[in-house]
């Protein structure tokens, strides 16, 4: 079988594995990505982490997931808060020089998604939302096993959807837009106003539904309407497959996940009403998606 | 140059026409649909309609665009209001059976879109997204080339995303659609309530618009503004190169399609404000996208 390295590069860290075909991580090495040193630091740092892979020489491509748009078909980023110098910067040739063999980059969200596309929660399907429900809400469509991308490398900035116009103005983001009203930040910040400001984590704010808070209950239910309302915009845009929801606010889906797909259906037509809504179910998305990148290029 | 067949089958009109793969249409037959007599007496009229196209055995394909959901997998309609019996009837599989060639189906919209797509205003474009504003609002998503239909050939339905959950109820789409506020029968509505009650056609309001009537200038802003939001939420879903946007009401694009760009403008993240718009510039989508379908799949 095939095999591909996996690049997760962040701010902090920076992640190379080396991923077969099917998604199995055979060795992966983690160390710092020296972000603040500028990108020939990172690159240095970055070749040597690959060559220290056994059998890298063997694997068939490499893809990168960065924190930040792409412009995929050069395989540079367009905007990079935290890998100050990477905008523009030639991240896909620069490895592609060293090692001969084809890369690509595109970034977590995309990566990710292409992953539960390909090997895991949405295998085989040929249309694939993927959503992270966590600090911020992000996604990515998958079609036919590749990730559409997008002129701008935007396809999938679906926190910016405005779910409610009749809300307030938090941030960049347009006012009701989904991420500041259903977000585990959004969740914390609604908490605090009203039920109780010591509030810090969306994790109290679902234990207090669990135990039968009316105010939070009243909260979560709030925010699985809402959630929906981005559902249904996304389902009448391109009419996925199957929905696939990861992120950290997921870990208490019990509490709002069932209802939200009751409210989604509530808001489609008819014949969209059995569109498969399922969790991820990779522990590693970031990594595997990255080694995908080139299985979804046919390389 | 390889040559198709392409096939409009409405309610009332079936035309079937040779195109080039260029989009050239180069001979055209029209005849009544004969809908209401059932499948069996609209496919042998169609069958006839076909052999009666000089050359047509030298197509390499079919396309068939027909007013309704597909299960474009099977070739076959999903729902068919205006086609009664045509629901799961094997509409592409009769068609290559008789003539032994390719044979493909999918929405009015859909085929449009293609045609616009892959001969038309986004010629070479990757990610397209074409939308009607006509007495409803459809649309159809193209990437590289081929039709994204959907899991239940909903994708582009459009017309049903929330643009404002503040409106009232009218029909079976939701609450604050898009079509029930923007859609030329929606301006119908709302120019009677507000100038009126004799107004009869969308051309009316905007001839008081034009006019200077401010009550009418007001109108039109604000369906600028909510077909804006509608931009808004697809771009953020896909990021296409562009929008291409046809239908009647574009005729009086002037007093509007430019204010509401500026709209979609102040509602999408910065790196996404060079999203070309474009009218349409077919005079026979319909006809010419059917006949690219089976061009998409490389036939």
């Amino acid at each position: 079988m095939k095999k591909y390295i996996g690049i997760d590069l962040g701010g902090t860290n920076v992640r190379v594995a080396k991923v077969t075909a099917a998604g199995e991580i055979l060795a992966e090495i983690k160390s710092p990505s020296y972000a603040q040193d500028g990108p020939s630091k990172v690159m240095e740092n970055l070749i040597r982490c690959i060559k220290e892979i056994e059998g890298h020489k063997d694997c068939a491509g490499i893809g990168v997931g960065v924190p930040g748009p792409v412009d995929t078909s050069k395989g540079e980023m367009l905007m990079a808060t935290n890998l100050p110098g990477f905008v523009h910067f030639p991240l896909a040739k620069t490895l592609e020089d060293e090692f001969g063999i084809p890369t690509f980059v595109d970034n977590d969200a995309n990566v990710a998604g292409l992953a539960e596309a390909l090997v895991g929660a949405g295998k085989g399907l040929p249309i694939v939302y993927y959503v992270t429900h966590s600090t911020g809400i992000g996604g990515a469509l998958i079609v036919d096993g590749k990730v559409v991308s997008g002129k701008h490398g935007h396809a999938g900035e679906i926190g910016n959807i405005i779910i409610d116009r009749a809300r307030k103005k938090y941030n960049h983001l347009n006012v009701g837009a989904v991420e500041n009203e259903t977000s585990g930040t959004a969740l914390i910040r609604i908490a605090r106003e009203v039920i109780d400001e010591n509030i810090t984590s969306a994790g109290e704010l679902f234990a207090l539904a669990k135990a039968g808070e009316q105010q939070a209950l009243d909260i979560v239910d709030t925010m699985a309407f809402d959630f929906a309302m981005m559902f249904s915009a996304i389902a009448h845009v391109c009419d996925p497959h199957a929905f696939i929801v990861g992120g950290g606010v997921m870990k208490s889906k019990d509490l709002y996940f069932e209802k939200m797909i009751d409210y989604y259906k509530q808001h489609v037509h008819t014949g969209m009403r059995t569109v498969e809504f399922k969790g991820a179910m990779l522990a590693e998305p970031g990594l595997i998606g990255a080694a995908m990148l080139p299985v979804s290029f046919g390389k």
